[in-house]
Parts: structure tokens; sequence; C-alpha cells
């Protein structure tokens, strides 16, 4: 008998005859004698639906009620799954973060996991229980409800299968598992069998919407293999996510990501002073602008150019901000360029070989492909390019780096 | 500077609009210097609507998980609310059952209030802040989520006047407070200017639907004084319920009320044996079918005609309990009818002043509407009447006792 904790996202409990499904699935687990915790995430566009509710009240409403609010979802799914496991014939209970012992930080919106108090999760475990928990939910220290932000049921599912020793994390979605490329855009993009903690979080991070970057970095903390398959295709074998064993192995570059529509601001001959960085992106922290990929060229008589991306909705902001700045930090003008996106090519092999970033320009120039910025990591090379291009990049060079073989 | 604890229904908080004028109600008596706790409903038909979800995925679901399900209705509102006090400009919060420290049994679907630990009430208002409780819940010794059943919201706010001592408890709701009569069905019926705990139990008991009965009980035990009253009409002055003084004074009969669709069971000739009713009503209450009034009639050589009334869904399953136990308890046949009403008159008057019910029974029979049953306390006689005449029994009742006078 193995403990195994898993996550239903928000597609796989969208209705009754769904969330039915679910528990179908869960119970013929149940029955082969594991041990079932099932993390799930709100039903369907709920959250979505909660958060307009409080726009009509409030255009900025406080974080705080905020996350009471949304934390409703993942309890109204909880309960109904666990109603579901019922008439499957299963002793079952729903558990709300603050009751499965999820501890966070006061950070709503985006609070981090500081503890899991396992101590009713056990004693529900060893009644022989299914135990189903909320996701993306916790309690501060004053008893207070927290959300852990956009995807943090997987993130709740992983830090349970590290608090509670599972022996198997399985996080189910509607596609099956992490793809070489988003195959909306390149037909030819195939499962990939296993994938390292590290590209994971790279592929995540630039694009791959299948799995939570913070999910992925608790497993790696933590040394949970994460299985990410499909809830209802169960024939598919899905994405082992693991301390990857095979990384001298095959082809070095594991996926193609994207980001289909970006915008950048440069900021024209600023001085070249130290500090010159943090007197820019301070205030745009302030003025909450997330800023993505930022570059520096090198120096011209002490003056450089300084380039970095936004979220299109954060341009206008960022202009207004960046503008404010120009007369105290003295650069020449700001220009922008709103219809851009990325493309990343990722993989542990190109820490230690060569070829890998040359073969990248050479596919995009040979497409035609103009690159408007560059960023890399030891294990990720992400090009800025024309927002209208981004998908025949992604083509060529998933093509390119063979990874249409399999 | 006064305490105030005020409770909104689920139809003044049904919309965002709707909620934000509630806001602005709130926000004018807090700016008068008062400090208030408001206890609010699920919006509209929230709370129908995750019913209706929950018997889509099991016919008779967990009463714990159903609890927690409905729960999440009033959470919703409460964060609703506090937000439209932030755009009001005001200091806010929301707090859930548990937050609010309402303690209960683990009765799940009708918990009762243990205790309230009001620590982190007086923390709140002590900041100066309004607080937004979400009413009908609380949490059990074994911290799971309890709700007091359907109208229960109106008992959080009453337990909450009674444990933070305030001076004022007022239930606002869609109505301009108790009247002598529905006015639906009675024209002529007006609001009461106050009525005591007693009488108002009577009225909530026999059909009055706008308090419920458990939160009077409370006011009762600890002398909260109730005003309920029209949220979006400010002029009208509402009904306070309280320890009346006025007892000796006036007309005697303050209200009619009346239930449009009961059913009533006869057993006949069961042998009248001790523990005969013990015998019926014990298997009824298995089956979780609730049994409103009973009468036995005068044996007649040991045998006795036993009949009760039940909620019309209940029906069949009472005739199924009942011709069970027929065979056992040696009953001569079951016999039913299903389209009845009742029509009750209340007032404390009546435990001391004769001729009130020779009254209601000549008025019934000049307007020839038969009896089909009587039932009576100190202070109410309720009959049993055709459900086609209970209107023209009201507003019979309601001219025969003067009530059209005011």
């Amino acid at each position: 008998m193995s403990r195994v904790v898993q996550k239903y996202g928000g597609s796989s409990v969208a209705t009754a005859e769904k969330i039915k499904r679910v528990a179908q699935r869960i119970a013929e687990r149940r029955r082969r004698g594991d041990s079932v915790v099932a993390v799930v995430s709100a039903m369907g566009d709920t959250t979505d639906d909660l958060i307009d509710l409080a726009r009509q009240i409030d255009a900025r409403p406080s974080q705080r009620e905020m996350d009471v609010l949304l934390s409703t979802g993942e309890i109204v799914s909880s309960t109904l799954l666990s109603m579901a496991l019922h008439v499957e014939g299963l002793d079952a209970i729903s558990l709300t973060g603050a009751q499965a012992g999820i501890q966070t930080d006061e950070v709503y919106g985006r609070a981090r996991i500081a503890a899991i108090d396992t101590a009713r999760l056990e004693r529900e475990l060893g009644t022989g229980r299914v135990v189903i928990v909320a996701g993306f939910q916790g309690i501060s220290e004053n008893f207070d409800v927290t959300t852990l932000g956009r995807g943090g049921s997987d993130t709740t599912a992983v830090a349970l299968a590290a608090a509670l020793h599972a022996d198997a994390c399985e996080i189910y979605t509607d596609v099956a598992g992490i793809f070489t490329a988003d195959p909306r855009v390149c037909p030819q993009a195939r499962p990939l069998r296993d994938i390292g903690y590290e590209e994971m979080l790279e592929l995540a991070t630039t694009g791959a919407r299948v799995m939570h970057a913070r999910a992925v970095e608790v497993g790696a903390i933590y040394g949970v293999d994460i299985l990410v398959a499909s809830t209802f295709d169960a024939a598919a074998p899905g994405t082992l996510i693991h301390r990857e064993t095979t990384m001298e192995q095959g082809n070095k570059v594991r996926g193609i990501t994207h980001q289909d529509r970006i915008a950048k601001v440069t900021v024209r001959r600023v001085p070249d002073s130290p500090g010159i960085a943090a007197r820019i992106f301070e205030p745009l922290a302030a003025a909450n602008i997330s800023v993505d990929t930022i570059v520096q060229n090198a120096s011209v008589e002490d003056l450089t150019d300084l380039t970095f991306t936004v979220a299109p909705g954060d341009l206008e902001g960022a202009l207004e901000v960046v503008n404010k700045l120009l007369p105290v930090i003295g650069g020449s003008g700001v220009v922008s360029a709103p219809d851009l996106g990325t493309v990343s090519v990722v993989g542990t092999g190109m820490a230690s070989a060569p070829g890998y970033a040359a073969l990248m320009f050479r596919t995009l120039f040979d497409n035609q492909i103009n690159i408007e910025m560059i960023s890399t990591s030891d294990i990720r090379i992400t090009c800025v390019v024309d927002a209208a291009r981004v998908g025949d990049a992604v083509r060529a060079l998933h093509a390119a780096f063979e990874l249409d073989r399999g």
C-alpha cells in the first residue's frame, strides 16, 4: 500500500458530471489499497467569476478580503468531490486549507507555505478516509485566510506530498503531460516521458502553463517526484518531473516555449552610473508592474540603453513611471514596442555543450525572424521576436532541435 | 457612542448594487459614532443553488460536507460587503463564523451555538473597524464547519449582540417589520410597533417567516431587544421584539399567522396503551419526518384516534412508516388528507381572558370554514382548515379580532 497525493485542476472538476468521473478515478485507486489525498482547484471559471463580482464593488479590492472570497471556490469543489466519493461507497472528508494545517505567511494573494501541520491529515488518513483538500489556500499565524496565487493548487499538492512523505504526487490536468512545445502552436509537439526540475522550472517560467513554477521549486527542494498526466485519458502515461538521471543522454534540448504577447520599453542613453538600474526598477515595482527580461547594453561614452519587457497591460503604466523618472536620471528618451513575443529553447545539456545558441539564431535568421532582444540562463536561451512570428519561430526551432523525432 | 449588531438578509445583499447600498447604510451609522458589527446572509438564491449543485452529485449528501459547502455563501457576501465599506472609506474586515469565535455543537445542518469567544471581535472593534460576520455558521470543537439551519443568520446576530453586550440588535429584511398578518394574504395587515418574545415565538413557529424562532429564543434568554425593520425603507420604524411592558393594555390578540399547505394523517382506533405515541413517533423521527401538530382523541373502549400533521412533501414517507407499523400496534386503518392549511391566533392576553377561542370558532363557522383539528398553547389557538379557505380565514379573523384598527 502506498500513499499518493493527487491534484485535479479546475477543468477536471468543472461540472457535477466531471466531479463524479474524478471520484471514480480516485475510488479505483483507493480500492487498489492506496491511501489517497486529493487536492482540488475551483470549478471551471469560478475564480474568474468571483473576481468579476468583487470588481463590480471595488476596482481595487482589498487583497485580504479577496483571499477569503477566492478561497471559497476551492472549498465548494472539495465538498462536492467528497460527496461524489460517498456515492462511490468510500469514506471521504473535505478539509479547507486551514483544516489541512497549511500555514502560510500573510502576503495576501501570493502567500508562501511556511509549514504544514499534518496532525489532522494523518488522523483522517489513519481511519482509511480519502481526504480532499481545498487547494490554493492556507491560514496565517493570525488565523486569516490566504491564497497562494494563480496555480497555487499545484503548490498545495506538492507541499502536501512532501509533508506527508507520500510515495507519489500526481497532477491531473486537461493535457497529457509536459510537451516539447505547445501543441496548439506546434502540431509536431509530443509529450515528454520525463524532465528534470530545473528544466521544468525554465519551461514553466517562459510560457509552459501546465505546471506552476513554485510547485516545481517545492518539488525540487524536497525531492518530490511529480507526475503530470491527463485526468480523463488514462492511457496516456504523462510526464514525470524528477531529479533526472538521464542528463547525459540523447537530445539536450527538451522543449520550446513561447509567450504570445509582451511589450518592450527602452530607456535611451542613460548615464551608466552605479545604482541606475535600481533607480528605474524600484519605482516600477512600487507601481506593482512586474518586469520580465531586462537587458542592459554595453556603455558607449558612459551612456547605456536599458531595455525591459512587461505584460502588454502594464505598458502604459510602465511608460508613465519611466517618463516621470527621465528628468531625474537623465536619459535621452523612452521608446516602446507593444507587439512582441518570446520564444525560448530549454535543456540542461546546453550548459556544457556549445552550439545551441548559434543553431537557434541561425534558425530564426533562416526564417527571416528578427531578434529584438536575447536573454539566457545556464539552460535556456530566450529571444524576443515580433508577436506575429512567434508561431513560426516555435515550429522552426522544434524542427531544428530535432524535437519532432521523439 | 453605542455598539450595534445589524443583520442583513439574503434579499438585501442579492446583487453588487444592493451590497453597495447596505454599505452606505452601515457607513452612515458608523459615521454617527456607533460601533457596528454586521451579520450577512448569502446573496439571494445562493444557498438554494449550492443545494441544487450538491443534489446533482448525491441525492442525500453528507450533512457534514453540506455544511462546509453552504457556509461559503455567507463568506462570499461578507467579503463583498467589507469591500463595499472600503469604497465608502471605512476600515472594515470580514470574519467567518470560525474567526468570529462562534463555537457550536456538532449537529450538522442545525447546530446550536455553545459559546462565543469574542476576543478577535473585540480586538477588531477596538481598532475602530466595522466587523462583517458571515452568518449562519460556526465551528465545532473538532474544528469542523457547522451551520445553524435555515434562518440561522438571525440567530448569529442575536447571539453576537448578547455576547458583545450590544446596545441594539437590528434585523434588516425586505419587509417593514412584524405584521398583524401576512400582507400578501390580508391587505388590512399593519406592522406592529412592538411585541413580546413569547408572542413572537408563537408567530414565528406558526407561519410568520420574517424572524427565525431560535433567534427569538436566544433574545428572550439574554434579554436582547431586537428591532426588525426594512433594509431600504428607512422611514418605516419597524417592530421591536422585547420583554413587553404593555401586556395588560389594549388588544390582547397581536397577530394572525397561517401555513398554506400541510397534510394530515390519522391512525384509526389504535389500542390506548402506555407508550403507543412513542411507538408511532419514534419511527417517524428516525425517518427524518418532522411532525407538527399532534392530537389524540379521547378513548372509546380503550381505542383512540391519533392524528398528526406533516409537510406535504413528507406525507408519502409518513404513510409508508405508519402503514408498516399498523400490524404491530394494531390500529384499524390509516387515513390522510393532503390539502390542508393552518390559521393561528396569537396573543399573551388570551392566557388570562376567556372568550378568544369562542370568537375564533364562531368567526370560522360564520364563514362556513370547517375546522379539521384544533391545538392550543397558553397564548395561541391553531385551527387546521381546508387549504383553499386559509386566506378567507386569515382575513375574517383579522377583522374579528379588530387588528385592522391599529
